[in-house]
């Protein structure tokens, strides 16, 4: 009825996929291998109500009032430390900007930093939300090619060479949506490549501390001497997503200028929401809560391996040192749809993989969750799917 | 050191004059009539402590995953009755999107909205961070005459026919800066005009309940019969502006287009504070704590607007019957800043009004907050600010 001509910006976005999927599976008792939800064992609620209690008791009025942009500054204080020691990289407080959620540190680059049809190297596939956002500020989207140890150098210096980007979007360590992890000689060499090509990297980097196996590997951040790399973080994963928080870490004038986009886009983070973060940090509670997460992921992982490999369809799938999600693959031709709509039917969610890949096609993939279901719901899922890819 | 060239839309933009201000006023001591917040006294942090308890011991695991970015359900349920009730608006569930507040809103609906170059017809004086909003998305800003009543609607009509605006933005009640309210047939004829051109109105009510005298006045949205009206409402003046919780309703193919960029902004708004809010208003804590701090502001604005009388120099104030807001005048072709800048050497912090202005000028003018001082610390700011003006 509002007959509204929309922006051009929006004329090819259609929404996220995801999260259309995500409403058909919160239907009670489905079980749901899409989303990319923590296990709610995982989210501290005991702890948080703890927390909360104390910072609206001891500094209540100020939990609730209007707050700097440029985030809260025993949150900043903490990040600074926690960056250095979980992700090595060694930044200062006007390098550090706390936002909603990681998604708002994306959004505020690309509103910052990119114009209408500048070129942006992306994996592929990728997260989808990211890739939407760039859509709508009308980047145009490269592929740069992978392996099982991350991007591909030299496509990637190819790709440079072709189209001189802006910028590159990746994400290091167990990808959204495959699992893989970026080897540690390929992170140096791309923050070289982008102080070498003034190319910014946005290095996205949410299920970094989510490892099952192997050692923790400095980000790409580590090795940026140049300022050419924006580190983007999120307690989603290993606190809480409905928090909403998470910070970027970059050059100082990015920040600046994204904290001015900040300004008229959410004035700040919620403060009681940055403080609980910062306590959490703090109180030192992060390492144990991600401790007990992982031993239980890496289970949860084991057990829809084993599920994977006992269906005959599935040709090819990942097996991750962490994060949260298995990316596989039925014969090539073949289109996952089909299966899609059976499980859905029976119960069963997961995300074909179509969507992830900017360039599109790739309909024989799909992505699976393993955070949000406990052992006895992935056996019984698996099963299931192994009865709609394989009885055909 | 990082080199960047930044977006283009960014050039003219140089961050929100106020929030560099607010810093400055930070300082301890300081008296500050910049800014708008709400008075401490009057954020609910005893209520907030419990509701938070409550949801965490009920509901933990809910609050801290992820929900929709549609928005918290028993939320959006609450905003149905609150938007009738409050601003005479009788929008259904797909017409409402809770916002991480309400500059949120306005982000969204540029994005979704607006092309660079677009015309946008706005009040001059306005409010600095949703001009700079406007101005991040390249629109053209149109400044409409208004007098004591709000726009003055031949001057308004005479604009749209001239430029063809694709949006109005307004503050209809206790406007920032000026504190003044448009009359109810204005906001009816306003609605009228919007249909009638096919103009979007963002209609910006964030003071609506902060009424000293008069009657409660229905929204432009009220008399919207086609979808042509967004309200953007905040709860950031009435329970807390730190909780970042605001809420849009408008034509639902609006909100859907929003809700869509909002998924690649901050995927949604923090699940707890949405709830916060929500039991807030299912326990009827809104109406008693906007009745308590209506009582303690206008004791606040009385003595301010007494203290603007005693100063020589200021030769024209605004008297509103709400908001949070006085604007004033010296002579005309006379400079503020000079004031300004002794004032804040004595420990008073106000804020120029120039830059309210899209059109810049208007040099002479200034704004006072009255809302975050109590009256012997407003009594004291005067009687300095009267110093400051008066002996030259």
């Amino acid at each position: 009825m509002g007959d509204f001509t929309f922006a051009k910006r929006m004329e090819p976005i259609t929404g996220s996929a995801i999260r259309e999927l995500l409403k058909l599976t919160a239907k009670p008792g489905m079980i749901s291998f899409a989303g990319g939800n923590p296990g709610n064992f995982s989210l501290p609620d005991e702890e948080v109500a703890e927390i909360i209690q104390e910072l609206l008791k001891t500094n209540g009025k100020n939990m609730l009032q209007y707050g700097p942009t440029e985030g809260y500054a025993p949150l900043v204080y903490e990040l600074q430390k926690y960056i250095l020691e979980e992700f090595g990289a060694e930044v200062v407080k006007d390098e550090i900007l706390p936002v909603t959620g990681s998604s708002q540190a994306m959004d505020l680059i690309c509103k910052a930093y990119l114009n209408p049809g500048d070129n942006v190297i992306v994996e592929s596939p990728s997260f989808i939300g990211n890739l939407q956002c760039l859509k709508i500020y009308e980047a145009n989207l490269i592929p740069v090619k992978s392996d099982d140890k991350g991007i591909i150098i030299e496509d990637l210096e190819r790709l440079i060479n072709k189209y001189n980007p802006k910028m590159l979007y990746t994400i290091p360590t167990f990808q959204n949506p495959t699992g893989i992890s970026m080897s540690i000689d390929r992170r140096e060499k791309i923050a070289e490549l982008a102080a070498k090509y003034n190319m910014l990297v946005a290095e996205d980097d949410p299920y970094h501390s989510l490892r099952y196996s192997g050692e923790n590997l400095p980000a790409i951040k580590s090795f940026d001497k140049h300022g050419k790399v924006a580190l983007l973080g999120s307690f989603s994963k290993v606190i809480s997503p409905g928090l909403r928080v998470g910070f970027m870490a970059g050059d100082a004038a990015l920040i600046k200028k994204c904290t001015i986009c900040k300004q008229s886009a959410d004035v700040h983070t919620p403060t009681l929401n940055q403080a609980v973060v910062a306590e959490f940090l703090k109180r030192g509670l992060l390492k144990p809560n991600v401790e007990k997460a992982c031993e239980v992921y890496k289970q949860q992982m084991d057990t829809m391996l084993e599920g994977l490999s006992q269906i005959k369809a599935v040709v090819k799938y990942t097996v991750p040192a962490g994060g949260l999600f298995i990316f596989g693959e039925i014969k090539e031709g073949e289109n996952v749809e089909k299966y899609f709509r059976k499980a859905v039917d029976r119960g069963v969610a997961f995300v074909p993989g179509s969507p992830f890949h900017p360039e599109g096609g790739h309909e024989n993939t799909f992505r699976l969750n393993f955070s949000n279901s406990d052992i006895d719901t992935i056996k019984k899922g698996m099963q299931i799917l192994k009865e709609c890819f394989d009885n055909n």
